[in-house]
């Protein structure tokens, strides 16, 4: 199935220079120093994407949901207040995470079409003194984006000590953000959505304070952050597994392509255009109704809602058969819900035009 | 530090063949149904080269640390017993990481420099009756290779529903290994040492016995092997996170080389043979004393006492001028021990020639 059209919301497809830094030998990164500069030079490129200057950047060795677990058990204890910002389903699966470790999670829940509810959300951690708040920014199975706007500020001016974990996987490189200006304490990304990097690597934003927990709580595993405090600081460097160096290299590679285009301001500008026009497609040309509000539309991905009896998996097999490969959704969203993902590579007007022309021609067929 | 002469004790280096399908697009693991040809075409060669037919083999995304974590965490419980056979630092992690999870550790301690005491060993197995054996196949740091002779038959004969767990990381692909005919449950693996692929994939060959615990135990996290049970019979298939292809495309082009090479058997005889004159030179040429017994010496690692008064740091500086890249030690073997990984494509008599005059000439420089 290569050569395939792919809008799919993530991992997208790869540049031919990051491929072939991925194929390039690499020395050992348990033994050979300059390994640290390729690691301490992503940290830095990802802190100044992400406007994450006050945090370290770790970068584990997996997928990005080790960020996820990683985030969660490096940070809370059992019994600890969670709040969970809810209005999808990346949402919930915190919500669920946290339940699973112990925690005494407290949902909010808002409208899944629209951006998350900021006051009830702010009141919630008033109220319950949270030691974690958990949002996430881009809920990719359902396209909506949410505003963050004042979420950091409350747990920082309303918690004893509470952290604000933000999940910017498939936002981060593609929708504005700030963690530093956010008060984002454990922010978590990976390079195969907006990056368009390999699959292979978890990064997580840990600002002073999250570093703080995460020394206290002294959680052990392959996903815990703790090892990575101050390891580059340490004689020697000692990190807790052989890191994934190709990878690293690649991701360095794939944020010299941001570089190249002119900086990550041209990048949310080309994103912010390709998924507007994209949005009017599903209007104008498929006369579909998108499932999340224009308020609360993300940059990287758009999620169109099917018509009434359109069998997802005979739509999908014809979408096949014209080499297109688009998302479906999850849970609740399965059959109901199409995905187009204009994140990194994939935010181009062209590929959104032609697959526009394929989806319409296969709805007709399917009638 | 490009073109090293590397005789480390992994990662090894890649082939042209194994960097280029690193290096090679693929598809969407998440969308793209041939990607699970590829994970079951790699299960499948692991199976063969492991001789674990009676096995599932789980292919996770991260280092073989993951694989690590994710067996003990998968089926141990606060308070279980584990019995953890200790000749080596490898050894000693596990006690203590079965330790921070809880488990009620019995450490049977052998001589370092020698095989494991099997005897003593399988006295506390029936003696104790335990969840959960471990042992370390090849101990890396120090270079000797465990003799299991018994061990799986004793934990399957004296004990309620013990389960034999088996780091074969750094002696899989490169000293004979039976995973089936030793009754392995738990059998841990990584690409990137004696099977020279990259650094990015944790295997773990699961017995029947072994998933009936890790469904019991039902551990949820990034390292957790419940979510593989039976993953490629579920409609749709559906795993965890988005799967690093390219890793699996790599390391299935690694183990066809090895059937290249002429199979398994031929690829053991090497190592078997580099290894052995690896140690003649050692006491040949260096005039230098081997850690471990003659009757313990892994076929993928050497390792050679330092010269009383030698400073490892200033021989190790020496090595890499003149272009050689061996390991050091860790823990109590710190600066003590000399390690030439002769594992995979570094199982390589020539390489060892030159790696040998390149140290004897530097331990001359520095008397």
């Amino acid at each position: 199935m290569m050569k395939m059209l792919e809008l799919i919301p993530g991992p997208s497809q790869m540049l031919p220079n990051v491929l072939k830094a991925l194929g390039t030998p690499c020395g050992s990164s348990d033994l050979d120093p300059t390994f640290w500069d390729d690691y301490l030079a992503l940290e830095c490129n990802l802190q100044e994407l992400l406007q994450a200057k006050n945090c370290n950047v770790v970068i584990q060795s997996g997928e990005a949901m080790l960020a996820l677990w990683g985030a969660l058990k490096s940070t809370i204890k059992p019994k600890d207040v969670v709040v969970c910002g809810v209005n999808g389903i990346y949402g919930e699966g915190f919500a669920n995470m946290a339940k699973a470790l112990g925690a005494d999670v407290r949902v909010v829940q808002s409208d899944w079409r629209k951006t998350i509810d900021i006051e009830a959300l702010c009141l919630e951690i008033r109220h319950s003194n949270p030691k974690l708040v958990t949002v996430v920014h881009c809920e990719t199975p359902s396209g909506v984006l949410n505003n963050l706007n004042g979420v950091g500020e409350a747990v920082a001016t309303y918690t004893t000590d509470g952290l604000f974990l933000v999940d910017f996987v498939s936002s981060g490189g593609g929708a504005p953000l700030n963690v530093d200006a956010w008060k984002i304490d454990l922010g978590l990304l990976g390079p195969q959505k907006a990056l368009s990097g390999p699959p292979a690597l978890a990064f997580t934003t840990v600002s002073e304070k999250a570093w703080k927990r995460i020394n206290e709580v002294q959680y052990l595993g392959y996903d815990a952050l703790q090892p990575f405090y101050r390891a580059a600081l340490q004689q020697p460097r000692l990190l807790p597994y052989t890191h994934n160096w190709q990878a690293i290299r690649a991701t360095l590679v794939a944020c010299n392509n941001v570089k190249e285009e002119g900086g990550i301001d041209v990048v949310l500008h080309r994103h912010a255009e390709v998924s507007a026009f994209a949005r009017r497609q599903v209007h104008e040309t498929l006369q579909l109704t998108l499932y999340g509000d224009e308020s609360a539309a993300s940059p990287t991905v758009t999620a169109i809602e099917l018509p009434e009896g359109t069998d997802w998996d005979a739509l999908q097999e014809e979408l096949c058969a014209q080499k297109l490969l688009v998302g479906g959704s999850y849970g609740p969203l399965k059959g109901r819900v199409l995905r187009l993902g204009h994140m990194g590579t994939q935010a181009n007007k062209e590929v959104v035009v032609k697959a526009i022309h394929i989806i319409r021609a296969a709805l007709e067929k399917l009638k």
